[in-house]
């Protein structure tokens, strides 16, 4: 699960620089930044690295997208940010696990996912029309509906949140989706099951909460996300 | 969802150091270590961050524990470990997403979570029946069962492979597991549903290889682990 860029000057594409670069496994890059956003579309959490004292830290975090722009919660970053003389470097990475990969070989187990890393400044959002558009990325990101379901921010919860700016410009995609990739021997062999076993990310039933007076229907923006093996599973 | 310390001499506590402190919520970081090797136990991949050429590169992988050890593939760390020095500075975070909550405000939205933080420095594994040793608990972790199921590592496989190792003695977990906080003015207003989404990893049913041969049973260790709620929606 490492990450490789693209040399291309297709515009769609990705990592036009080369600390994108890794050099493993270049045929399991993403060529296109149709294929970065559904990545970034589709999961709920980012991992958000920064460099404190010269230690890497990794914090997990929410995050919405909107265009070639990613905004994060800044109280994870913000401190390391306020105290920078600019703009912090920054890598995002957001994984998405498809599933465990079972082959002949212990060697050649694998796992199937789809991962975006992007690299680049942070940069802490202030001025007042563009920090309210990204409270509302970050909303219909983690909640669809609930800016306009919820009450709204207020003027004092709006100056006590700090959110974070980052372009998409420098940011690869690498991807698995496929089964074992066994010796010819081992397949000859066939002295092993091999097959993939999906994983998959799925939403619960709604639980209301307890001080929660009677008579609240669970609303459709919520209901409606409850995935259809989830759903079964009731 | 950011990472407190717990300042005690309890040698059951986590993260004894300064850097481990971020200031924020520390009622929400858990203090003993049966609850961080959980959340390790639980989750399938890490995100491992590093420093390269001073910026942060945070990058998914595979990993496994053993006791107070963390095992992770060096395939992505290994070449800036080679080019070291000595070990690799590295942080490895661990997040298990629980719910979506959904709170009367807007602000006070949430998201329910385990995760670990773990900082220090990887080793590379050099001693070979550390190494053995090492690749089994990897194995264990992605794929209990293979271990014994699959054909073993031949010589090549096992010189082509790095591991690295990392101690579990400056960790730090953060866990939010309860319903939405919200302001009481907003409870007596009662303008908006409350509670939460719970959000579930689940697998899926097997997938055979293409190039399967006909008559093999999904064996126990993988049919074993298909979760109650992806069953029952076949």
């Amino acid at each position: 699960m490492t990450h490789a860029d693209q040399s291309s000057a297709d515009p769609t594409s990705l990592s036009p620089t080369a600390r994108t670069t890794l050099g493993r496994k270049k045929n399991r890059a993403a060529t296109d930044r149709a294929t970065l956003h559904a990545v970034l579309d589709e999961a709920l959490i980012c991992h958000l690295g920064l460099v404190r004292d010269g230690a890497p830290l990794v914090l997990p975090t929410g995050y919405g997208r909107d265009g070639e722009t990613l905004y994060l919660h800044g109280s994870t970053g913000a401190a390391s940010l306020r105290t920078a003389a600019q703009d912090l470097d920054v890598c995002v990475t957001v994984t998405l696990l498809d599933g465990i990969v079972y082959a002949r070989s212990v060697n050649n187990h694998s796992m199937n996912y789809r991962s975006a890393v992007i690299l680049g400044r942070a940069r802490l959002i202030t001025d007042r029309d563009e920090k309210l558009h990204a409270l509302r990325v970050l909303t219909d990101h983690l909640s669809p509906g609930s800016w306009d379901h919820a009450r709204g921010v207020n003027a004092k919860e709006f100056a006590a949140v700090s959110v974070l700016a980052l372009d998409l410009a420098e940011a690869s995609v690498k991807l698995r989706a496929e089964g074992p990739d066994d010796e010819p021997e081992d397949v000859d062999a066939n002295s092993a099951w091999a097959g993939v076993l999906p994983v998959k990310t799925v939403f619960g039933e709604p639980e209301p909460s307890a001080d929660l007076a009677a008579g609240w229907p669970v609303p459709a923006h919520v209901a409606g996300r409850v995935s259809a093996p989830a759903a079964a599973a009731r």
